[in-house]
């Protein structure tokens, strides 16, 4: 059983696919993610700053896209959805690279955050230069 | 329910976390991913040369984990498992970017994967130059 447990909830005026730019730096707008109480001590020293990989949960995907149009552009052919970003996906797991602007205990502002009002966060990691950037 | 379907397996001459490098570009393995029938058509065009990001469930982490010594040093203080690589953590997720040195079918060999034999893979995605190399 591999069980996500939801540790956070995102605050978005995103609030319908329509309305997501189609990368994180395409646009998106600033949001909070609202950690719950149970993973205080994980999210620990998080602070201004801080470059993050944010991992959420598209809970509004659609788990049977195995091929999608790149970017949506009907004609260009459709590619199989491990080479896309598309959250349509058997597993629609988001990744999300984001700067932390501020902090207010569990509230944690994060810069261009592609992801809808009230989608779950399940993951945080640190961005690491040497692996990440290169 | 966010429940994760395995979409394909580790094969990985490390056994066990003790033969394991902290960092996939510290001495981690060539690997080999082995996808499901079931995932041929998401897996698409995926070409030897891509750089991707695998994401694996760590199968063997302690969930109830939420701090850690950084590295396993334990002349460094604790600190929240969310500004750590570490695999015990709430939700045991693994980000692992790789590079695509050889492909046959269903198999897929890849550069540099610090993930123990036998792990599931859930989701790929390409790395974006601009959103991942920022």
């Amino acid at each position: 059983m591999m069980q996500l447990h939801q540790v956070g909830r995102v605050e978005s005026p995103l609030r319908n696919r329509d309305d997501a730019p189609r990368q994180g730096d395409e646009g998106a707008p600033t949001a909070w993610v609202v950690f719950d109480e149970s993973v205080r001590d994980a999210l620990g020293d998080v602070a201004v700053g801080d470059e993050l990989i944010l991992i959420t949960w598209f809970d509004r995907a659609d788990r049977d896209v195995q091929t999608v149009h790149p970017r949506n552009d009907l004609t260009r052919p459709p590619t199989g959805v491990f080479s896309t970003r598309s959250p349509d996906r058997p597993n629609p797991v988001g990744l999300h690279r984001v700067s932390v602007i501020a902090r207010d205990g569990l509230r944690v502002q994060v810069s261009h955050l592609e992801a809808l009002d009230g989608t779950p966060v399940v993951d945080v990691k640190p961005v690491l230069g040497d692996v990440d950037d290169r």
